[in-house]
């Protein structure tokens, strides 16, 4: 029924005729009622350019520089004690299962790290590697194993997938109980809808609230705008603000004036993936900025002949803000500590243990 | 694991520590991660006065009053005509269940107002009533032959529920595929995530982007402020209105300067449940005015001694903005056409007819 009904003429009362009144036979409204399904396209290169280098002790920085690194370590060294406490109780370690399609070069560094950080607290990990061109079948054979077995409390499937496969299925099948990304839809709605618990809350976007708590942040209140609105990033930390009663804003490549919607926020998130587009100025003096792009940018000065950036232009930002998270060592390790904090919840929810 | 991670101090490598640095243990930061569930209180009352009434004839009215009760008319003349054809080519017609707990009057009256439209349209209704008092299990159960039924296709639980009943339980046991409100978490989930598609999506928010739609009012790239955030109206039109492109900023009880913010907007809805809360003073002149409040106040020149006014102070209003949606008689009747929509859709789904 959506948009196959027809569109009627526009009978206005007032005094003028604002829109357009097609005929008086009926047509289609042609614009689907979810929207229409455009690519976020954001101009870059052009546009934000890499500012000139400079040492930020001479320039006049003001911002705290957000400690994630030692959040992160902090929150990882508790989840190592809860493990133990949890094997000591039920004789088990929550166990991590991962799901590798392909030989994406960033993909098999991202499980490197995850798995590596599994070990560091104890928890058991499940690796299957899958070929790029694997069946759906074969995947969701994989993926049902991990379903049924007792001893898998989380299941990730690294992302993207190849293009020949359904990535909505895919994620659909992974069993709510064990959706420690969060990005199961019936997680998804149940973090929209206020008053309800989801099972996981996606990493990155828990892990940007829990900076913003554990630093003291107040959240209640502010202004946030959160530029990007992706499903697993800028998507989840938008309803996640507003739960905390942030009066949030979404900006995104459609937005007409992003720089003067987003220097009136108290509280900024940027999830875009393109380094510098947040300038300096840009920024409301005295905001916070939490900065979840991770850009692989050349840097010839660096031994790979690369470097990881964020999104925002952190050599003007500091000077501007209060706080703000660097790139790398900011939000990154602490969403891993999030993986794991969600894997072990989920275990002490098998073994209905607190 | 969520909020029971130890806080730890603040390291600051910027000049100035902003931030509480609470000591060099760790404490526990108290706020949950999903955010303190506090209600939302507007200031009413006091803040929000009746305008003096005056005739919008002799008050220079610019607005074009949109003609939601034709669109709504429509919309019904078509899905009668669909619901022939479905009977036509299966024998059966599309059925609506309604569920409906104890004895309020304005409940009842919603449920009057919907079965009579099922009829007008041809739609099958099979009414349950459950007393005051019923237990849970007792709705469970309805519920549960209706979800089992195959001459149902949607299903609907008037809400408000009794105090006693789990409101959550009860909408979460409604089966996705009859979900005609809308209001399982999977489809909410589903709506959220852009590119996906939800079975339903709730009628008011759908009826609100319905209308848009219909008047050729343009969402991308617009500025859309929604005032309330309720699950069943507030929330789901502000991720509709973002799937269509909109920058869109959510104004709530905890917003601070709600009037400046609203002020920006090209295109408001208010959901907020408060008669007069958005004065004209709120709006950007030529903006386009949803408005879902639907509000009973006393009305002493009224026959029944009350009447129905929305939450946008309408004389003030239709002097500033381009269009707007009257009340009773705008958003109202459309949320009923989409219901009686969502219902034949599912129908045809359930019968696999295009």
């Amino acid at each position: 029924m959506r948009g196959d009904l027809g569109m009627v003429a526009c009978r206005t009362i007032g005094k003028k005729a604002l829109f357009h009144s097609p005929s008086s036979t009926s047509v289609m409204h042609t614009i689907p009622i979810l929207g229409p399904n455009l690519p976020d396209v954001w101009a870059h290169n052009n546009t934000y350019p890499t500012p000139t280098p400079s040492s930020s002790s001479s320039t006049g920085q003001t911002a705290a520089v957000l400690d994630c690194k030692s959040i992160a370590k902090d929150i990882r060294t508790q989840i190592a004690a809860h493990v133990c406490k949890l094997k000591a109780a039920v004789g088990t370690s929550p166990g991590l299962a991962v799901v590798l399609v392909g030989e994406r070069r960033d993909s098999h560094t991202f499980i490197r790290i995850k798995l590596k950080a599994c070990h560091q607290v104890g928890i058991s990990t499940f690796v299957r590697q899958l070929p790029q061109h694997c069946t759906e079948d074969e995947l969701l054979g994989v993926i049902s194993s991990f379903n049924d077995d007792p001893s898998v409390h989380g299941i990730i499937v690294q992302l993207p997938l190849p293009q020949h496969l359904d990535e909505e299925r895919i994620i659909n099948f992974v069993s709510p109980e064990k959706d420690v990304d969060g990005f199961h839809p019936l997680n998804m709605g149940n973090l929209a809808m206020r008053g309800r618990e989801p099972l996981f809350i996606p990493c990155a976007p828990r892990g940007c609230i829990e900076l913003l708590l554990r630093f003291g942040i107040e959240i209640t209140g502010k202004k946030a705008v959160v530029i990007g609105r992706s499903k697993i990033a800028g998507l989840p930390t938008s309803l996640l603000l507003q739960r905390h009663h942030a009066t949030v804003s979404t900006v995104h490549s459609f937005t007409k004036n992003p720089k003067q919607i987003t220097c009136e926020a108290d509280i900024v998130v940027s999830d875009v993936g393109i380094p510098n587009i947040v300038r300096g100025d840009w920024l409301k003096p005295g905001a916070v900025v939490i900065d979840m792009g991770t850009n692989l940018v050349e840097n010839p000065c660096s031994r790979h002949g690369s470097s990881v950036t964020g999104d925002v232009c952190y050599e003007e930002a500091i000077k501007v803000v209060s706080a703000i998270t660097p790139v790398p060592g900011g939000v990154g390790p602490v969403t891993i500590s999030m993986l794991l904090s969600n894997t072990l919840d989920s275990a002490k929810r098998a073994f209905r243990f607190n």
